[in-house]
């Protein structure tokens, strides 16, 4: 498997930022989900780049269901959802089609593909893929909200600048849902969006770390060997673009510590078993606790830079020096946010399905 | 798939702590690789316990090739191997029954198999079964090192003092796979070891990063979405109990940098391509790119101690006190440094499988 | 996983019979494969029904290539293949929607969706779906052909009338691939079309027997447990709407013969390896022995007659009475031989990348 | 994947006829599930060779349960079963070591595994590594029966010897279940025995045809593609060596007629909705519709004769005669019956628990 993931609910990509149309396969999501078009819309806006601190690119990104949702539900059967690339300009990239842009898949696709992938605009490795991960992950958003499970994303981290921590999360979660920039502090947002400006001014790029909370999940979910809650969330988070680390809980810092600060007492409230810390991120053995999953990953630095880089022409084995053009961003992290709930979603339900069969979520 | 890991060459673990045995059933194996049974005897040591710094509990660990294997080489057939229980002391834990260790499994164990778990030692949970990885694990690795592959871990940090970082790799890697102990600086070393018995002795644990590094792979292989090298390991590394946090080439300190700075520049070197830097840790898009696989994995503080732990008694739903008896580890990084290899080697043995055939390896 | 089949090269299908549009995602085939949309349509219209002895619905199935395929040969990333619906009338169907239609899938969906299946036309049980399977198909055995691989299916019998059996392999294979009526004797070819007609003048249907060879694949391919080319084959097979058996080497007759006339003596011929008989069709124990694989497909009467039929009305739990409408086929056998060609030439291509890598078919 | 089936419950198997022991893994079983040793060894004791229409060597088929098992129930974790091979005659095979027997795997072996197979005995070919699928389908089938599924197979026909059709199934299938030899008509049972002692007194051998059914499963199970129960079953079923086809209801007979024949009346009786007739095998659409699931399977004779047999040296790679010694049976269809009944259940467990979730079977 490939461009497959997920055991009993499937995600299957395709499509090429300079092709005809990129999209998504969804399988195994039950019956009778409603399927909200606004929501699919709202959240593939906030993948898309808009304003000063993101690329001039401005796709609408008009999607079309193809099949699998009749009347406004989905019917069981496989969900496709298309997004057609309108505003292409190919020729941006052709001129330098065998220059390694440091930090991109140039090369790396050229090695696998022997020089048939579609290289336009990054191909199959453009960050644009990720807009079928959004709109199926809206599909999973809806319906992991309707069993009360809560996903949201803040900026935790960015050009050095850092959010406050989460402290009432269900609060923060649903502020945080309806924000464009995903950061709880309002001042600290404003600094973080003044030094992405900053680093666009000087033809640089800027990284961070994006952290997600997800609440409500039922304990005992996940497994010891090898889909463990960790195993498989990372397996997918690694699949976003940039994305290069990914601990929970702050996992890190904290593991220079000793057990007795990094274990969490368990304690009854109101006749639920809950941990007074939360190190270990609502995960023992892999298998969820009731507490809430909150992980980190780490974004780094958009790889399109617009300053002379040194690099090789891997046709002809020689040295080279890269002057990128086009349209990119200073920073993908405020858009990555969407990517990062949205995957997160999609691999719930998936976990969630196989544990408790493939009507539970309906 | 649960306790079965990887499409081409498969890893399947079974056994629980105070069982018959515990074991694993490796398929898809290339005929013909020889099988170094003191090579897999010594691995096993490594993940063993030992010395002071380590539990008491001295199981030997022998092992039986039961399938697989016929006149010292592998058959192409599954692989078989199985590790009896001899030392097992169960009464120690039966008292403590329905007490949730904190950083323990053992309430998530109970949500998940409604009681029916076999709680002994932490039973399926328990870092015991991590022994069928590494018997399972020194088979792919000695396959590997014929195709000129190396894999090698050290112990970055621990208890706050940090190891030197890797010079010359592969030096560093022939070194680090011949030490018990495996930290580069030999004066770090010692204050380890040293931190590990004060903590010991304040009835703590420690915990840890290591770092490992994988050189010689092929450019070419690994995927875009969603088997991208990072996320196929990580996956896999998560498994291993303790591990909380994976990180590719440093990625959480270095993305508040900047593009120009993160950006790993393309450069010819003897009519090779290879990288100035290597943030990327040797993979673009999720494919190598011909640069060592850089890694490093948080290895939380071992959650048993022997001080007072508040926590809940999860058949009365009530709060406990809970004092941990028996035999357990101030710190199992140095322990846990073979497993992180071991995994790393089955995952690349699949990997390349897949990409060359499965004949590639033999 | 459910509509997605393979493991090295997958096929994930969607769509329903009178939705937007139906297709095929394809993942895991080598860079740099001629893609011949003549082929493609050729074969899309050996699928497509045609004539007096089919439907009248004349879709002309144009398809489009979404993704994939970049300058004529395949990129190595997913190919997405769209065929739109056009010609829907879905009015014709949604009168009977709680008569279930016997043979047909409107009661079992309605049990599996919970009635939120899309009905229409027989919604994503329609054979109509088999055409994402054709135009898949049309590229892998392209890829095959190359490779000298060749994969035919006539006819066997139908309606009573049987075909001759394979003489000579290779000539009757390319015969066959240029004929729209898959038999290889003209005489009985008319027999059975005149039989059709027969049948759909007495409001009736007609299945049959489809008989496939497949020539020239690699010996020591497959699996003995639990992939086997019987296996894996099979399950594909019985994916194709209206195959209710699958028998290798005409099994269901031979068997109750005795063993010294089933066993297939070996011999060398010209340095090679040959059987005298090839009752085992090309398999022992699972895999292939450089023998012509054949195998055989029962293709059940089409379902849906214009005769007056008993049923149920399962909204309202009481027995009905069902005449059927609109366009249907008095026989779907000669159409569904492209179907089985393409199953088996995507089953194959799967199994050999897996085998000897992702390459080996480019 | 290759000996791993199943994606909610999967079955590993391992070892090799005259290796240290054969066994399998079952991973996926819901915890609290009743393990009944007894019902184990009995399902082994008809799987095993014995009386005079069997071979001579007789393994007692001790079991160990080695994981996965604790106070009698299942734990949730892996099930390992091991079964030692202690009656092994090592030398009887290697005298021909290099001489492929017809209709055995011994060539199709050597291709595969380059001459590092161990052949002794058939190797991991030999259909003494059923007994792990039957050790594990003793446990499926025991958890199937506590929710009212029953499956039961007898010999339709062996040597042109015919038993009666099922008549009233839950009656026969519970008779079926306390016979050694499964034929409902207890004259045609003898004729059958008689005719497998003649064949056996030729030195010969013969096979015959399988029907199984399967009641009482729920509705609504299975998918229309590419998991439909009739494709998922028969991949399964295919493994079981001897098995060349699978149909269901008796498809190969039935397809030349016509539709209004073969088609299934719906009808209500006692307010549930069953069928008239059950050509359709209990299966539209790859689902279950709630009447019985029948189906057959053609067992071809065993390979193993006692005559000479022309072959070919495949080391030297020149003509040969072979005349096998050792112990084999005349026939093994009564013995595959226990495989078939395992590997069915074995199938349904993970369907369901997919369907339902992990929990549903205990």
């Amino acid at each position: 498997m490939k461009n497959t993931f997920g055991q009993n609910i499937s995600v299957t990509i395709y499509g090429e930022s300079h092709g005809e149309a990129i999209g998504v396969v969804l399988d195994g999501f039950a019956p009778g989900i409603s399927v909200e078009e606004e929501f699919i819309q709202a959240q593939l806006t906030l993948r898309r780049p808009s304003g000063r601190i993101s690329t001039a690119r401005q796709e609408p990104d008009p999607f079309q269901i193809v099949s699998g949702v009749f009347e406004g539900k989905t019917t069981g059967t496989p969900i496709c959802i298309m997004i057609p690339n309108t505003q292409t300009r190919s020729k941006d990239y052709s001129a330098t089609r065998p220059l390694a842009r440091p930090g991109h898949a140039d090369y790396t696709a050229y090695c696998k593909y022997h020089g048939f992938e579609d290289f336009r605009g990054g191909g199959h490795f453009s960050g644009r893929i990720t807009a079928g991960l959004v709109a199926g992950g809206a599909i999973a958003l809806s319906a992991l909200r309707k069993k009360n499970i809560l996903i949201g994303t803040h900026i935790l981290s960015c050009g050095g600048i850092e959010d406050r921590n989460f402290r009432n999360l269900e609060n923060d979660l649903q502020e945080l849902n309806q924000k464009t920039f995903a950061v709880l502090d309002e001042e600290k947002a404003e600094q973080m969006q003044e030094k992405i400006r900053q680093t666009a001014e000087q033809k640089d790029s800027i990284g961070g770390i994006l952290e997600t909370a997800v609440c409500h999940l039922p304990e005992g979910i996940g497994e010891p060997w090898f889909d463990t809650i960790e195993g498989v969330l990372s397996h997918a988070l690694f699949s976003i673009p940039a994305v290069k680390g990914v601990q929970f809980g702050n996992a890190f810092s904290l593991v220079n510590g000793t057990g007795s600060n990094y274990n969490d007492a368990f304690r009854m409230e109101n006749g639920k078993i809950i941990t007074e810390t939360n190190h270990n991120a609502g995960i023992n053995g892999g298998i969820t606790n009731g507490m809430p999953i909150i992980f980190q990953c780490a974004v780094k630095p958009t790889p399109s830079i617009y300053q002379e880089q040194n690099t090789v022409n891997f046709f002809e084995k020689e040295n080279a020096v890269l002057e990128i053009k086009g349209r990119h961003d200073p920073a993908i992290i405020h858009r990555a946010r969407v990517v990062v709930d949205s995957v997160t979603a999609l691999v719930f339900c998936d976990i969630l399905a196989g544990r408790f069969g493939t009507d539970w979520l309906a």
